[in-house]
This record gives structure tokens, C-alpha cells and sequence, in this order.
């Protein structure tokens, strides 16, 4: 069976274990012959990796590959411009496609409506085409498994804080949650490491990498190195305490 | 093929759409005879519900009924004893499957670790068996899905609340909040419309109940009755504004 004309899919791919696709998100893969990723220059691209075992082998590959934008900072209008006209032309690029009644399905890390690249395809073409998202375990849930860390339970608040943000930021949020999970680690560690430090939970902070992926590393953040550099999938959790109330 | 012997399994079943299942889940389910849950009274259960369709036709079911709460309110240590000694007993029976060699397969909506009741068994049980958890999508991904509405992109913060909170901690941490994802609605909803009304997001808010399901419903918060009790299945979602910074 193949997918009805036109569709777009957004689907979501899970944490990175291919097993964590669902069966709605495998289905699709099986039945949709043109797919889309994000990937950067030079790399497979994380999304299409992980669910490269459930693609058809006589699949049709469009790839969009970002701009190079780590020279530039991401407060700069420059990364702006540059990432908008570089989702517009993708966005232009599938919409072709699906103008021609084809169905193409994007496929996307996690969870595709919480912080995935599809939804700036969706922004463009969602008013024009018929959109339908997969949505899929999010590398936060795929990492606390991991960590054999229950993240919440009872009435605990729960925070989601990117690694950008400024050190008294974080700290400060850090010190009102009950739990936290913090993403975009990369070249932040150290500022992470001090926020949780000044918040007093730097004992109680986990750090995962590829959480639920072959290369899977899971250690106290107190043990971390803080000059090493996170990759992609890695974050820092701190697992909420006692009862939860 | 059946599951390893004297394995106890945690499997989140996903958000409601039965279809929403990983396939490590549905697998997990198609080769583990007994499966537990917990129910309430009277009640079929909500992930027993959801994971229906993917039970083995000649499956043992033990089902683990909550003692009658409602009346307790959860603030009252009467409530922590009653809980307590409902989970001890739980854990004794599942833990007496798996001295005899049995797998278990403990049933759990959403994701496991993440609010949910199987931790309270992975407490008691984790250290002394063999315990593996299969993540799954969770319920709030499935109702901003539902909603159409993506929840947070770029630095987006986002923060998780119990709809239990008093309104004013409530309307405080709302308006410290890019994206906002408010639980355990029930009868708490006139509070959380205030709250949301003070922090000036009520414009934004959304309700949805039974996101993924047959009966689903998504609507403007502003546009619901608060008088009328939100069911189990329910959140309010405040999706996060503008690019994410």
C-alpha cells in the first residue's frame, strides 16, 4: 500500500534505538517511497540513521542540508537569514513534490513538535497541503531509560531548559523545579556543571549520552571531564526527589 | 519466542492510539504471557485499553486495583499509607512471578519514568530483578500532536505543572515559561484558566482531551465551560511563542 497523494508526513523517529520507532511511524516509512531529512554537510544525518532499517529500498532520497552556521552565532541576523531562506527553499523543494501528488514523509529525531526541524516545514506547508504528524519518544524519554532515572512522579514540576541559556538563568530556574532536564549541552558543560553547582544539585545531576543508541554512555555529571565537548544526543538530567510532594 | 525468564518489563504504551506503541513494545508484548496493570475500580484500565489490540490471545492478566482514594485527599499521610501498602502488595505478587521464573509485562500509559505508576514497582523491585523499561511516547506529546500545535522550538524554556499547584505558584511559574504543559486537570481547571489568565496566556491555551483517541477533542481553553470536570485523559497546553529567541 502506498501513501494517499500529496501527504506530508512529519514523522517522528524516537531517541535513536530503531526498535523505538512506533508502528504508526514504520508503517508510513513502509508505504511512503519519497523521504526528506536534515542533515549537516558531511554527515548521514541523524534522523535518516536511525531510521534507515525501516526505509523501503526503493526509496527516493531528498536531502536538505543546513547552511554552515556554526560561524555564526545564533543571535546574529545573519543565522537568521540564512536558516530562513534555507527552510523556505526546502520548503519549496518538498512542496514541488507534493504539488505533483506525491506524499513525502520527513523524518525527524524524537518527538517532531518538540524542538524537530520538520515543524519549519510545517509552518510553510501546513495551511496548503495535508500535514499529518507521527509524533515519537523524545530523546529526553529515550535518556532517562537509559539512565534507569524515573524523571517525575506525584505532583513534580518539570523543566526543560536549553544549554544556551546565561549561568544565573539557569541556576535560577534550577533552584525552582522539582526536576530538570537540560538540552543542548555541546560546548556549555562547564556553564551547566556551575549553574548546578550554584543550585546544589550538581550531586544529584546525570549526564547521558546517545541515551538508548549502541554507543549509549551514562555517568555521573560530577565524573565528567567539563573540557570535553558533548555531541548531538547528549544532555544533563536531574531526576526529581522524594515522593514528588 | 518468549521473553527472557524472571524478567520484569515497564512498558509505556504510548499516549492512547494503540497504534502509537514502539515496536520494541508491541514485541515485548507479543512474547511476555503474564501482563499487569493497575486499574481503578470499576475501570478496565487505562493502558490494559490502549495496549488491547497487541495482548496475546492466551495471556494471564493481573490486575493491581487502586484501594478508594478519592476521598483521601493526597496531602493526608493517610493517603501515603494506603498507597504505600497497595504498592507493597503489588510488588509481592509481581515479585513472586518472577522468583518462579515468570516474565512480567507491567503495562503503563505514556512512558514509564515519566509520572508513571510503574516506577513505584521498579522502587521495589528494580534492585532485585532483572528490570528493563521500553519508553514510549507520552501523553502530552500525543495531545500537541492532536492540537496541531508545536510546542517549543529554538531556546524555547518549557515547564510541566500539576494542575494541583495553588493558582498564584501556578500563575508565577506561567510567567516564567516560554511553553507550558499543565497536568492532572480534573477538577482543577477554574483554577488553572485564573492562573493562565493572570500570567496573560489564556488567549494561547489550549485543552485537549483524549489526544490520539477515538473520542479526541481539542478546543481554545477560553472557549470551555471551566465548570465542567476534565477527564483523566486531559492537559492544557501553552505552545511556546515566536522563534524560540
Amino acid at each position: 500500500m502506498d501513501s494517499p497523494a500529496g501527504v506530508l508526513w512529519g514523522v517522528g523517529v524516537g531517541p535513536g534505538d530503531p526498535d523505538l520507532l512506533t508502528l504508526k511511524a514504520a508503517r508510513v516509512l513502509s508505504e511512503t517511497r519519497l523521504i526528506a531529512y536534515f542533515a549537516k554537510r558531511g554527515r548521514p544525518g541523524n534522523a535518516r540513521t536511525i531510521a534507515e532499517p525501516h526505509l523501503r529500498p526503493d526509496r527516493q532520497e531528498l536531502r536538505l542540508e543546513f547552511p554552515v552556521t556554526v560561524e555564526v552565532p545564533a543571535c546574529d541576523p545573519d543565522y537568521r537569514r540564512q536558516m530562513d531562506a534555507f527552510y523556505d527553499a526546502g520548503a519549496a523543494q518538498v512542496a514541488g513534490h507534493l504539488e505533483r501528488g506525491q506524499a513525502v514523509a520527513v523524518l525527524c529525531e524524537g518527538d517532531p513538535f518538540f524542538y524537530g526541524s520538520y515543524m519549519y516545514l510545517h509552518d510553510r506547508l501546513g495551511h496548503r497541503f495535508d500535514a499529518r504528524v507521527v509524533p515519537g519518544v523524545t530523546g529526553m524519554s529515550g535518556c532517562w531509560t537509559a539512565a534507569d532515572a524515573p524523571i517525575t512522579r506525584g505532583d513534580h514540576v518539570m523543566t526543560v531548559l536549553p544549554g544556551t541559556l546565561p549561568a544565573d538563568a539557569l541556576a535560577s530556574r534550577l533552584h525552582t523545579t522539582d526536576a530538570a532536564v537540560i538540552m543542548k549541552v555541546g560546548r556549555n558543560l562547564p556553564k551547566i556543571r556551575a549553574a548546578l553547582d550554584a543550585a546544589g544539585l550538581l550531586a544529584r545531576a546525570v549526564y547521558v549520552e546517545r541515551g538508548t543508541m549502541d554507543q549509549q554512555r551514562v555517568q555521573p555529571l560530577a565524573d565528567r571531564d567539563p573540557a570535553l565537548v558533548a555531541p548531538y544526543f547528549s544532555m544533563v538530567l536531574v531526576p526529581g526527589g522524594g515522593r514528588g510532594r
